[in-house]
């Protein structure tokens, strides 16, 4: 068979069903999807292909999958940090949004968000905001995989200044770019069951259902919430929503920190997929989700780095940590979370999460090649006993050496080739100086 | 003056008793010491020197002090994960190290430790282990400036087969060392309470002040290690030390996770530091230590990786993230653990826990030019609106570009200056290599 391109002399970290690692093996690509992995033979090499790339001992291994991210709050990274999440999201995000956030703003934000997640391993994520259409159309500019959401919230919002035009305006954007794109999906995401009424989500998921698209929201992040909407609805949040009837296998759940017994059997039952954001949810003080309650229901458990003023990052290298981490401490459990279940979290189940895991999460054949290389040759991954450990353990996005969507090379030798980063981060700092300056905030 | 080297446009992060960043400043060092620090004035730019770093833009901070790991534990990186603490170590651990401990190892695992801690900006690093004169030797080597123990069992240990010796083991160790080297300071390390005699323990500690060292000692780090105590003495692991006498403003304590009121009232009135671990407390599921009540209370509580093995790698950047993140969502407050206190534990908190904060831990004249130049041209530090946050929140390990350790430059543009990397890791991954299939241990 002839290859767009070949990837050799790397150890295969498949995350297939049985986990495979192939310690020195190859991986055949041809009009973007992998179409052959193989231990390499000695005496039998891969076959040469249009373009090569070696591993040099590396790994290789999925691209990793962010189910939960607010691309454009990169232009709020380290604006407002070490506050509760309601004086954090009242006091600082929603006026800064207000007066900061348009198309322009958006536009660059994004971009520089992107940069940040394929130079750190992440080739496809999942979330939302506002500006949408402008959002979509900066991330097909990079090359990255995306599902990308429209935000709905029944307050005056940037770009939807009359909220009555909310579910209309997520209708527009999601028609026009439903099937517009290979790389991009459009999705609705509800803000949340406190910002938004009962009609506008069930609108909301109506709108998505009938474009056949992934609905999202934000539920039961803080004890704060979970306590009213019990007060005043009689109903926990994943409840509520049941209720609603917008709880089904195309709806993913952001956070789920505080969620009961009856709640996850909810979750399982209707077959939504979580995302969990461990650095959020520790950094707001949210609380500590029952991620391994969730999975040993059944649920698909994805992860999230949620946006950037809330992480301050988009690494999901660290988030594999922390996640690992604060789940085995949170149980008492130093088995909770191996190293094998997190990769999973990072890899197939957000792509199982997302509704896209035919088609990446894993390397196998007939899967798109969205596939990193990591370099291990460095004192912090060194010795190498077990591959999924340093991935989870000792590595972080810095490790990533090339990157490839849909076969599509985007970062070679640690830079990305579809973007001018110094440009990107040139007008990031412009609109950050502005911030700054006109910010009523207390920045220095 | 006359400098020996000048670090210029940069933003300033002194980590002194005011917290004050210097937007734009310059810093001029002769003889291994910070002799002046300032905002450079358009009118008057720094003064040449022999030597001139240009920060381009990026940080300046004082580098990171490490005061609890076990550097040759480099070598066992990833090879058991995911157990409970005992079987990791008595199953795991132990047995590796009674097998594959010796000079040769213990050398390579070192000066691997170093590497990767220089690379990632920490300057000074305080532990111990066995064959320490061999591991001391090795630092030496690096430019790294360190605070080494013998390790004090009472079993046989790696250089220690006479359990009965191991005092004057330790006492030979540190006498040979004290005074020898400019970076290098001797110390005695009792491995536990509850794998030291109570004798050994007071014996190790007259060692200890004999010499004029610190005394370090791991404890109260699992709540199996506190019910024991209470059991078998009647006492905490904490008041049990306190009985011995062992604990005063030389002695650091590692771990301190099952600490109650009354030990923290002991830990504060004897005026010993505390050594908080949180990503190796985490990993073994050993719990989180009260770090907010210790340091309300007085305590000095700095921060540590612990060995690689229950890390997995020593990159304090990435442990100020996971403390600054835990404490947090423990306490339900998210303004625990702000930015500027993390920053301090990593680093002038650390100096005061080894006895050094005369000559380390901040950018201040007259203090060792310990210093470390952060590379922020990059997306995940873009825009940049508090350096604290940044170091604590965004940025890792391989943001570090230079870092100096007296005066003298060791890393250059992320390349070590005084150790041949490639060399190093060639030989522990021929030791790992031997490890892997010489263990009986399930290594893949």
């Amino acid at each position: 068979m002839d290859f767009d391109a070949v990837i050799h002399n790397g150890t295969l970290v498949t995350v297939d069903d049985r986990m495979r690692i192939i310690d020195n093996g190859w991986i055949g690509i041809h009009k973007g999807v992998i179409r052959t992995i193989e231990a390499t033979a000695p005496d039998s090499p891969p076959p040469t292909a249009k373009k090569t790339i070696d591993a040099v001992g590396g790994m290789v291994m999925p691209g990793l999958v962010n189910t939960h991210t607010h691309l454009p709050m990169t232009l709020f990274r380290g604006l407002a940090d070490d506050l509760p999440l309601i004086d954090w999201l009242e006091e600082h995000i929603f006026p800064a949004e207000a007066r900061f956030i348009n198309p322009e703003t958006v536009r660059w934000g994004t971009l520089l968000a992107c940069a940040e997640m394929l130079l750190s391993g992440t080739t496809c994520c999942c979330g939302g905001y506002f500006h949408e259409d402008t959002v979509a159309r900066a991330v097909a500019e990079t090359g990255l995989r995306a599902v990308l959401a429209q935000g709905v919230i029944d307050f005056p919002a940037p770009g939807v200044p009359d909220p009555a035009r909310n579910i209309a305006h997520a209708r527009d954007y999601a028609q026009r770019w439903k099937g517009r794109s290979r790389l991009i999906t459009p999705s609705i995401f509800c803000h949340s069951p406190y910002t938004c009424s009962d009609d506008t989500l069930k609108a909301a998921k109506a709108a998505a259902d009938d474009l056949g698209l992934i609905f999202q929201v934000h539920v039961a992040e803080t004890r704060f919430e979970r306590n009213r909407s019990i007060k005043e609805k009689g109903l926990s949040p994943v409840a509520h929503l049941d209720r609603l009837g917008v709880l089904d296998r195309r709806t993913v759940l952001a956070h789920c920190v505080w969620v009961d017994d009856a709640d996850i059997t909810t979750i399982n039952r209707r077959g939504c997929a979580v995302s969990h954001c461990p650095e959020s949810n520790m950094k707001l003080a949210s609380g500590i989700a029952p991620v391994t309650e969730m999975q040993s229901a059944g649920v698909t458990v994805s992860l999230g780095t949620d946006g950037c003023a809330s992480n301050n990052n988009l690494d999901l290298f660290g988030e594999m940590g922390t996640a690992a981490k604060l789940h085995k401490v949170a149980t008492f459990d130093p088995t909770a979370l191996n190293a094998a279940s997190v990769l999973k979290m990072a890899t197939i189940d957000g792509a199982r999460a997302i509704g896209l895991a035919d088609n990446i999460g894993s390397l196998e054949v007939g899967k798109q090649a969205d596939i990193i290389v990591m370099d291990t040759r460095a004192p912090h991954l060194t010795p190498m006993y077990h591959p999924d450990s340093h991935i989870v353990y000792a590595a972080g996005g810095g490790d990533v050496r090339h990157v490839l969507v849909a076969g599509r090379q985007v970062v070679k030798d640690r830079q990305l080739l579809t973007l001018n980063v110094q440009e990107i981060m040139d007008r990031v700092n412009t609109i950050a100086q502005e911030i700054r300056l006109k910010s009523v905030l207390s920045v220095k």
